[in-house]
């Protein structure tokens, strides 16, 4: 039997053209897997079609919506996750979910190494490569764009010669990466930071300036994960779809920062997350009510440590399946129902409940039935300001 | 000479009849010392004035605002600090600058005390005894309405007895702190957290959905500090001023919490800060251009440990110290013009360049001029990925 | 039945006068409960019978060496807690687990409070009452020493007017607090930091200076913990307390510092924890062979949040046990054989070994058979350089 | 003119061979540099020669060992930098010194490039390209024995056909790199890291389990720096080389650890640094009575971020540079005296003090004259433990 590689096929040209590309410079035979995150678009049954049409020798699809809702998500949102306090890492969450399918794939089908279609100067090449060596450290990553020299113009021209049946809309100047999580946008004209996105850009949000009444919803969380909206029980799946829905609809989550990415360079993004940029507002309210002060703070900086590793292709290594377990813990209590107003690009918690809530009305009142005992404070303050005070009288003497 | 007290005046109720219940308590004169930081509401004069009606020996205004915005503000902006990711630290800012003055005029009039009108289960108390420990760690701090008993019912018998000049305005529900950063309102329906914020609490911004015309500006920075609004040099001060202005009027900047006190109760908060919260965006854009990568992943956790310092009272600590100058040098480079959106509650960065900038285009684009060399990245990835890929080894052979 | 308290009772002067004091100042009944922490000293049996002659209506012994050892001091040593560098946190163990026994006999005989015998100005209250506040937020708690002015010189003479069998050792300069995890010394001339301790303070450490043939034993670690001494498997107390004696013999771990108290000021402890000192030598040495790169930087600030934690009294918060499960999720590893020499004072780690060994020596090696591809790191080295690159042009440019 | 390559010259084999050798694959005329840090052996100026023998057409020798005692060696010790807890840096503190003397050489006879003699898998690579990276971006750095494949064999092969005056000394299996702050050694049979460290490795340290008097110094510290011992004033430089002769004598810093390459690998590095290790514990124990609480406790995490950056080349990143600001301002009152015994392998502080101690003896003592007011610590503690106690009765509520 030849060598066998497993292609991480989109359907695009670039992945397309990938696969004869891939069997002419290696010998190898191509297996093409799409694995479905939720990218909309069109049917997968005609993704699948396609890449035996160009040429491989197997073509795989995985809907993997639930898992990656449930597994890539829902972890992301208990990290509060925002890399460079901005981006909900919509690319860098999928990545390692589609890895870990082509290192299955592989497995079960006795290939050699995996393929995917990333250029040699971003983040995903990382991921991609960085996951399948921490879950199949003997596979080999081939990256067809970067390594084999396919460039676009060569890929245009290949699929044209080998008639490859590609809808290329050569007038598409977007760049366009997305997912049930998000989408991310490059072109460019946004090249230059100068520039303001244009409404042209976004498909997931529509215009907040355009004047709509607000929704209000309630959404419920368990253990840091939400379980229903208004009431009504749903999948994280669905809580997602639902929140994009509606989130979307007034313009939430809007993004449009230049990031460090790992590679050494900045560079500008816009991206549009309305569901991760709305379940996070309720999330940290959440927590805000029910984790202990010391918590809290301590865990801003894993949040932070989190991020980074999963912006750095580090998902499968040990030090984020520890800060997952601490997280994990750290969830135990945020349960409860938080109000979540949406309006004009704006998602606004109004009220917060929760059986496990550590705020003390009877603690926090200034009205009747106080029961803070202030006179505990003097103590308190005297020794909480000791240190200042010893070092003042040192400084002082000088 | 009988000995002399320092009271922190606002005057309210609390302190205008805590001059006459200090002097009753401790036997010594009181001198009023009223600081202004932009609180705004009555003319200064009027409250020096009531302070002497009161019953102090002397009454000093001090307009403190430019001092206010240069050397409190803009540590704060260059620190993007926000305590528990949300507040602005307005009152927070101020406790120390009032301490310091209080500090200084009790040393100039030679007085043994200072005092200040907090109870005793926020944090102000703390802010003030912490600052004035760590200034003049031989002054005592008094605080009649925590040790003395002074209680507001008592302090308005107290008022209506002697015939002090307080209008009280019995009816008005909202106990408020505010200042040229922000304002905080804390109310009883606000205590169950639960109950949304109304529109009557609000007075520096106007309702974010009432539909008006965007503005836009560009604010200029130079070393991490704001010095022009589109071209027009302006104090710390006055850049404050007319962003709040600017910001408040599209409803920048509203803040609903529950936030965790350093005295070890959670309270539910309701703050606005027009400026505070759009300049801070500005500057965050400025430094995603201008600094360093890792810079800016480990500021992020200076930015939260400065933030927890001067929430917790410290600004005048051994590590507030040093961690501004931390911040200070990261800020050297932190230059150039941000363009600023504003509009339905939003600011929204829509355009930055610096002549510091990092970022670098020609190792940015994906179009022609591209001078990455895409084939290093294969060798980074591979060593990237090692420790992963070694660890894995050892996982898959147990 | 009149209300009931539960004194940590340790048999010397201090507890043995607060069992009559306790019950003069607040009327109620007094249970004596000692716990056994392998302090050592004298029989548990007549510190029991010495409570009931002091007044105790009840006295209680536990004998809970085994649960200290289990479930304190192994996870001390998993996170390789030495506050502040130097301190292996000996009392800071014991106090949380007394503490609970005195809040689960409270519960148990229907007390309303419990009492320790600590002064005001320590660290040992506030872990006494801060663990007790976790576990039994009602139960209030009593410091006779404190709160009800009971001095040392009131406790001699109120022993001899009720002829209480005490030994007061009068000529005894020193106060000690021990365990089986090391031993804490104070006395007068060592409150000059300028002063050396003498080898009259030391009870488990020999002389480190008097020559003596080394030692050399193999330890055994499953997953973090020892189970193992040179092949002969022991229980976690059992290799502590062999390890005291190993280790003990050569002078290993006397500890000389001025530490930061929680309630503001220095003081300078003398400390000897032979055990402790040894078993974190050896146990770092494995993690240096077993933990991945990043793993092992990020723990590192890990282990001083555990240990300031621990310090501070805060044993059952939430973010100690946040930390736990990270901390145990990095030791799954954490196994193998650690060669350690015990001479002069010296515990050296001369050998490791691990099944679980991430030390890959074709790669490490410089002789035939290195399978690291140099080629690789001239990539790496162009990617990690980039930022510092970017950032030399603009700063040159300047 | 022809292009010129400045090489990092240390009159060893491998540079040597390394100027023949990059004068051929380059075409490029060679100037050797050789940079003195203390590394002793032979005089630099046959070091000079030899490189001309080798035909370099210019060789310079710089003695940069007081500019690295004052500006590398001093800032690693303000920082107490250990790398992963134990190594002190030697040679990554060396390293981005070189780098510095390459880029300005480089840059003053005209060369575009500089060169080194490091292998592609250890971490000096990494420093040195770095470093002139940060330095001199437009530099090219070349590593002969890595890029132009100048393996040990081919060197010697080449050394013989060429005649060069090289005395190779095959016989010897050690690979060294030293300096004045350190000496690593790696060789064969340490690549198992279950065989032990054999006296015949160590050159700087005495054997500490020979039976010798103990010394016993005071060292004078000002600012973080040490000043004088036992009262003579020296320069950093000669504090450093007094204490490798005193402490070298009684076997005190010798190290042996596995640690995490940068380049993603461990290995197994045995080191000695006498003076490193003496002159950090007693800086430590200064900061111990000099530092407030909490600065010491977030030093300890700078510390570590410091250690890791300068151990993987960033010395002149930015982090670093604003790391340094930090520690520098932490040191102002670092100044006093330590008494530290020199004995047996240990250096242990047995004396501490300073005209700027926080450490207040009226507040510490038990003794008459205790100034500290007990009464405070009731309020302090409740308030310490409220967060605990809140939590305790919403987890028992459950």
């Amino acid at each position: 039997m030849a060598d066998r590689v497993v292609l991480a096929y989109s359907g695009g040209l670039d992945t397309s053209v990938g696969i004869g590309w891939l069997k002419d410079a290696t010998g190898k035979e191509v297996v093409a897997l799409a694995v479905d995150v939720g990218q909309g678009g069109e049917d997968m049954n005609d993704v699948r079609q396609r890449a035996l049409d160009c040429g491989a020798v197997e073509s795989i699809v995985v809907d993997a919506k639930e898992e990656f809702a449930d597994d890539y998500l829902m972890p992301a949102l208990k990290a509060n996750a925002l890399y460079q306090k901005r981006y909900p890492l919509v690319s860098a969450l999928s990545r390692p979910l589609i890895s870990k399918h082509l290192a299955l794939t592989a497995k079960s089908l006795g290939a050699d190494s995996v393929a995917h279609g990333c250029t040699g100067k971003g983040n995903d090449q990382v991921r991609f490569e960085a996951a399948v060596a921490a879950l199949a450290p003997d596979l080999t990553s081939i990256a067809p764009v970067r390594d084999l020299a396919l460039t676009r113009d060569k890929a245009i021209i290949y699929a044209e010669e080998h008639g490859l049946p590609i809808r290329q809309s050569a007038a598409s100047p977007y760049s366009i990466d997305k997912n049930v999580w998000g989408r991310a946008v490059e072109t460019g004209f946004l090249e230059d930071p100068w520039n303001a996105p244009i409404e042209d850009l976004y498909e997931y949000t529509q215009d907040p300036t355009v004047q709509k009444d607000a929704d209000e919803i309630t959404i419920t969380f368990e253990a840091g994960i939400p379980v229903a909206i208004d009431g009504v029980s749903l999948s994280a799946l669905a809580i997602v779809e639902k929140m994009n829905e509606l989130a979307g609809r007034h313009g939430v989550g809007r993004i449009d920062v230049v990031e460090d990415r790992l590679v050494g360079i900045k560079s500008r993004e816009v991206y549009e997350a309305p569901a991760a940029m709305a379940l996070i507002e309720a999330h940290e309210a959440l927590e805000s009510l029910t984790l202990e002060r010391d918590v809290s703070r301590y865990k801003r900086g894993v949040e932070a440590e989190w991020s980074n590793l999963v912006y750095d292709g580090l998902w499968f290594g040990g030090l984020k399946r520890s800060l997952d377990v601490f997280i994990d813990d750290t969830q135990k209590y945020v349960s409860g129902d938080i109000r979540l107003k949406l309006q004009g690009g704006r998602a606004t918690v109004t009220g917060q409940k929760s059986a496990q809530s550590l705020y003390d009305f009877d603690l926090a009142t200034y009205d009747t039935g106080d029961t803070f005992d202030q006179s505990l404070s003097k103590g308190f303050i005297e020794l909480w300001s000791l240190p200042s005070k010893i070092s003042a009288r040192r400084d002082l003497a000088q």
